[in-house]
C-alpha cells in the first residue's frame, strides 16, 4: 500500500484520551496511530492491551513522544492544564495539533497557543469542538445557510450531563474553569458558528444554583447554571448547563430564526427502540457524551487527517476556540458577581462604573 | 330562552350509554336529555344521582320510554343484540335514530335496520362510528381529499385494546359476532370513507390466534387476528386487531398514497407531557377508547342534532354501516375456515368449486 | 329542571371574551349566561347573532349590566387596562369575578383588587391563568407532587406565539406592559405553581432584541425577551416570550428536579396526524393559544362555577396572580436597564448602592 | 505491525459491493481488502479510482480471484443470480464466505449451498442479513430475551423503499423472484430471529397491487404486497412491502408480546434535526437502506471477520436464510394463485384437496 499516512501521536489515554487514540487506530483510513503518550500506569496498561499489539509505542514523557521517528501530528486528550503546554511544545517541533477543547481555562494562555500556531502558518492547529462535526449540526448549519429559517436571532442551547454520583465533579470543578467554561464552551462554540465569528457580546447575565452537590460552593461553582449572552449584531444566546440528569445526555440546540426554528436533539433518543409497557412508551437516552457524539469524533479525526495530509483548511478557525473560552470567562464571572457585564461596540468591557 | 332543542332518549346506561347520556346531557347545547331507558338496576341508580336531578326521567321499560311526551329522538347504546329491534321500535314511532355500532352481528338484522329507515326517509337514522368525528382522522381525509398523497392504495388499520384481565371478553365473545366484527368494523369504516362507499372486496384473508385468553377458542374467537381485504378497485386494506396491549388504547391508521402518506395515532400519547427518568423518557397512552375518542363522541351527538333539527344531511350513510358489518363477518368466517373467500367484480362471492 | 344555575355575565367580547362567553353559554352545564356587555358595536353585532338568541341581555354600559336582575357572577374579558377596575365594581356589587389575566399591568392597581377582594371573602375571585386548568400540566403538577422528579430546580418555560405581520402588537405594546408582563406572566404563574408560592426572588435579569418588528422600540419593547428569576429557596426559572414563531403556537414548560425531569408540549402538534412526503415527515402546530388551551378555559369556567356554587376554594389565589405581575415587571425593568435586580430574603429590593 | 489481517475479496461492485469494498478497506481493522472482481467496466473504472491505490488488485474474472495469493475470503455482492455458484465455488476452494441476501430465490438451489458449506465445517458461510447487526434490533432483541414482553407473539414488519422512477425495478422483477423474496425476506428472518429459529409455518395468506407501477403485471410481480405467516407454536407474523414510498426508507418491526410491545424505527428519521415553518414541523427520513443501515453494514464485516480470524460462532445461522427463502416463495405463491397455503405440524405442506 503506497498510500501516504499520516503518523500521529497520541497525548493522553483517559476517557476523552482512548476515544481519540481508537479512532486513529481504527477509523481513520488515512492515518496512522504511531505513538501514545500517558504519565498514568493504569492507563499504559491499556495501551500495552489495546495499542501496542498494533505497532503504537507507548511513552510516559510526552517530550520523548514528540521525538518519535517520523512523527507528523498529536492528538491531545490529556488534563485541560496541560493542553496548552503540550500544545506549543508540538507546533515547535513542526507537528500539526488536534486539541481537546478546551486549549485552557485562562483566555491569556489560550491566546499563547494562538500566537504559537501564527507562527507557523504551514501547520494544521485545531481545537476540536465534536459538535461542529456531527452530522445533525452540519445539517441545521446548511439548513441555515440556505435561509430556511430567515436570520438566526435566538439561539437556545444547554450541554447536560446524566448525574455522576461519585463527587468526581466536586474536585474537577477546583480546575475546570467552572460550568460555562467546561461545559457550556460547546454551546457557545455553536453560537459562533451560527451566529458568525465576527459577533461581539453586548451584555452577559448568568445565574447558578447547587441543587445535588452543594461541595462545589468550596470552588465557587455550580451543578446548574443558566446565562444570557446579548450580542452587538441584535441576537441573543441563552445557555443551560447541568450535571444533574436522571436520564442521561441531553445536548440540546434551537436556532430561532426570522422566518422558522431548526432543533437538534430536541427529541433525546439511544436507538430507534420505543418499549410499549403498562407504564407507557419509553425510549432510552445516551449515558453520555461518546453515546451522542462518537460518530462526530471519528469525522473529526478523518477532517483533520485530510487537512493536514493535502494542506487544506481546517474546518474551524483556532481563535473561536479562544473566543469561546472567553465568553465563558465572562459569564463565569457574572455568575459569581452576581453583576451583569456589559461591552462596546468593539468588544471592550465597559466599567460598571462607566454605564 | 326561545330556542328549540331536540328532545332525546337515551337507551342502555352502561359505558358507552353513559357517555352518550353525559354528553346529550351536558355537551350538546341544542339537545335535551329528557328520557332515559335501562333495564338494570345498578344503571338505575347511576341515573337517579347523574341524571334524575337534571330532569331525566328514568324508565326500565323501553317501549314506555318511546312514548315519553314530545320525544324526538333515541340514542341507543344498549347490547349489541338488540340495538336493531331497538331502533326498528323507534323509527317505527317515527323518532330519529343515533345507535351505537353495529347495528347487528348479523349482516341480515342489519339490512331490516336498513329497511325500515328507507321507508321513513325525513327520519335521521345513524350508526355512530366515533372515529368519523375525530379531528385527526377529519383532518387526515381532508389532506387525503386535497390530494396530498396522490391515490390512497394501502390502508393499514388496527383497534388495539388494553388487556382486561377479568375475563370479561371472554364471555362477550359469545354474542359479539367475533373480534372482526366487533373491533375491526370500525377499521373496515374508515377504509370505505378513504376508499369510496363504492369500494368491492375481490378477496379477503384471516389468521388469528389466542395468546392470552385460550377460553376464546370455545366461541370460536381470537385475541389476536389479522386480515387482509383486496377491493375490486386495485386498493388493499390490512387490519389488526388486538385486546391484550399493556400500554392502553392503541388505534392507528396508515392511509398509503401513490404519492405520500398519512398516518393518526402514529404515536400514541394520553397528553402532552414527558417523563425523563432514569429508565429513559416515558409518556402515557390512553387506558381505554374514551380516551382517545372521547371528545369525538360529543361531536357525533352535536351532529346528529344538528342534523335533526335542521333537517340537513347526516355525515354518514346507514348503509356504510352494514357494509361493514358484511366485510367483517367475511373476515371472521375466513379467520375460522383457513380458506381466502373471493367475490366476482359486483360483489357476489365465488364458490370455491369455480375458482 | 330545578338545579340552581349559575347566573353570569360576560364583560367583553374580543376574542378571549367570545371564547368565555361560549364557554359560560353552551360548556358549563351548572351556569347560565344571562348577559353580556361591550362598547365595541361589532362585538355587540357578533352578541346579537350568537348570544340574544339564547336569551343573552347584550348591554353597552357595564355598570348597567351589574344591575342585570339575578346576576350572580362577571367574566372580564376587556381590555387589560379596565380589567382591575370592573373586577371592583363587580365585587363592591356582591358577584363573583373570573378575570382575566392580567389584572393589570401596574402592581400598585393589582394590588387594589386583592385589597377590595379581602374585604368580601365570601365572594370567589380569580384571576384565571389558563395553563393552571391545563390537562397535561395538571398532571405535570400531579407527578411533581408524587415526588416523580425530586425536588424541582430548574424551570425553563416560554410563551412563544406565531409571527402577526397585521402590526397590531406595535400598537398593543403602548400599554400591554411589556413582553415579560404580557406573555411570560403565564410562565411565572407555572414557576409559582411547582416551586411553591412562598418563592421569593433573590436576583433578576433579562434580555431582548426587535428581531421583526423594530418600531417596538418606541414603546421600549421587544419582540423577543430572556429573562432568568434566580430564588431565594435555591431555584431557578428561566423564560423565553417571543411573537416571532413561524409555525405556530408553542408553549413549552420543562420541570427539571433533581431525580428527573417533566416536559410539558416539548413536542408540539395540532392532533394525531403526521403526512409523509417526499420532503419527509410533517406534523402541524395550533395557530394560538386557543388551539393549545381552548379546553383548559372549558375546564376553567366549569371550575369558577363549581366554587361559586357551592362555596369551595378556588383552584388558585388571587395573590398569586398579584406576584405574577410583580416578578413580571421586575423582569420588564431588568430588560429596559440592563441591571440585575437584586432582593433580600424576605424579598425587599435591594438598592444597586448597597449590593 | 504484526497483526493477522483476514484477507478478504469482494465479488461485485455494484450499489451494495461498492458499499462492501469500503467497509473491507477502511472500516474492518482486523480485515484487509486484497482483490475485488467484478465483469463490469464501469465498475472497473470506480475500482481504479478507489480500490486500486490502496493495494487491491482488480479481477474480471471470478474464478481468477479466487486464486489470489492468501486470498482468504470472499465476500459476495454480485447479481442475486450468481450467489450460489459463486459461494459454492469459494467454499470448494477453502475460502470463507459473506454472501448478500439472498443466496438464491430458488430454495433448492439455496440449498446446495448449504451442503456445501456443511462439508466445510471449519469455513465460516454466512448469509448477511443486515438487520441483525443493526443497534437498534439487536437492543429490541437483547429486551425481548430478557422478557419485557412477555412471550413475543405477533410481529408486524415492512420493507418500504422509496419511489425509484426510474423502471428499474419492472426490469429488475424478471429475476428478483418477486417482492416477498426480494424485500420481505429481511423480514421473515426478523421473524425467524424473534420467534426462534424452529418456528414452522402453518398457514400463509398474501394479497397484492399495481398501485404505480402496472408493468408488473406482466413478470407477475407486484409494487406493493401484504402477507401473513401463521405459525404452528400459536404466532403470527405480517409483512407488508412496497417500493411506492414519497418519504424515503421505512423498514419499521413491531413485536407484541403478551405482556407489552417493542417498536423498532416506528419514528423514522435521517438525523436528530426538526424544522419548524409555517406548514408546521418536518423532518427528513434517510432515502435507502443505507441511510437506515450503513453502520449495520460495518458491523457486519467485523463480526465476520472475527467469526473467520478467532474461529468464532456466526452471528447467524445458514440455514435460516434458506427458511427465510423458503417462506417468501410460498407467500409469493399464496399472492400469485389467490389461496391460502397450509402445513402439517412438521412443516409438510398439506395438498389443498387434503384440507
Amino acid at each position: 500500500m503506497g498510500v501516504q499516512k499520516l503518523q500521529v501521536g497520541m497525548a493522553g489515554l483517559g476517557r476523552v484520551g482512548k476515544l481519540h487514540a481508537i479512532n486513529f487506530l481504527q477509523k481513520t483510513p488515512r492515518a496512522e496511530l504511531v505513538a501514545a503518550f500517558t504519565p498514568d500506569q493504569n492507563e499504559i496498561a491499556w495501551g500495552r492491551v489495546n495499542l501496542e499489539p498494533h505497532g503504537v509505542t507507548l511513552y510516559t514523557d510526552y517530550d520523548e513522544m514528540l521525538k518519535h521517528p517520523g512523527l507528523q501530528a498529536v492528538a491531545i486528550g490529556t488534563a485541560t492544564s496541560v493542553h496548552a503546554e503540550e500544545a506549543i511544545k508540538a507546533i515547535e517541533k513542526d507537528l500539526h495539533v488536534l486539541c481537546e477543547k478546551p486549549l485552557s481555562v485562562d483566555v491569556e494562555v489560550c491566546r499563547s497557543v494562538l500566537e504559537a500556531a501564527k507562527k507557523k502558518p504551514h501547520l494544521k492547529v485545531m481545537c476540536g469542538f465534536s459538535r461542529r462535526f456531527d452530522e445533525s449540526y452540519r445539517d441545521a448549519f446548511a439548513k441555515t445557510e440556505q435561509g430556511l429559517i430567515g436570520r438566526p436571532s435566538i439561539i437556545r442551547s444547554q450541554t447536560a450531563d446524566k448525574f455522576d454520583p461519585s463527587g468526581f465533579y466536586v474536585e474537577y470543578a477546583a480546575w475546570s474553569g467552572g460550568v460555562f467554561v467546561d461545559m457550556s464552551v460547546h454551546d457557545i462554540d455553536l453560537t459562533l458558528w451560527f451566529f458568525g465569528d465576527d459577533s461581539i457580546p453586548k451584555s452577559i447575565s448568568a445565574h447558578g444554583i447547587t441543587a445535588v452537590q452543594p461541595e462545589l460552593k468550596k470552588h465557587k461553582d455550580y451543578d446548574n447554571a443558566v446565562g444570557i449572552v446579548e450580542f452587538q449584531n441584535g441576537k441573543i444566546a441563552y445557555y443551560y448547563c447541568t450535571r444533574m440528569m436522571a436520564h442521561g445526555q441531553e445536548d440540546t440546540t434551537e436556532i430561532i430564526g426570522t422566518e422558522g426554528k431548526l432543533t437538534v436533539n430536541g427529541n433525546p433518543q439511544k436507538n430507534f427502540v420505543n418499549y410499549y409497557h403498562s407504564g407507557g412508551i419509553t425510549r432510552e437516552v445516551p449515558p453520555n457524551f461518546i453515546g451522542r457524539f462518537g460518530p462526530a469524533f471519528t469525522n473529526e479525526a478523518n477532517e483533520f487527517t485530510a487537512a493536514c495530509l493535502d494542506n487544506t483548511p481546517l474546518p474551524m478557525k483556532l481563535s473561536n476556540a479562544v473566543k469561546a473560552v472567553e465568553i465563558g470567562s465572562y459569564l463565569q464571572e457574572a455568575l459569581r458577581s452576581g453583576k451583569q457585564i456589559h461591552f462596546d461596540e468593539i468588544g471592550r468591557r465597559i466599567e460598571e462604573s462607566k454605564l
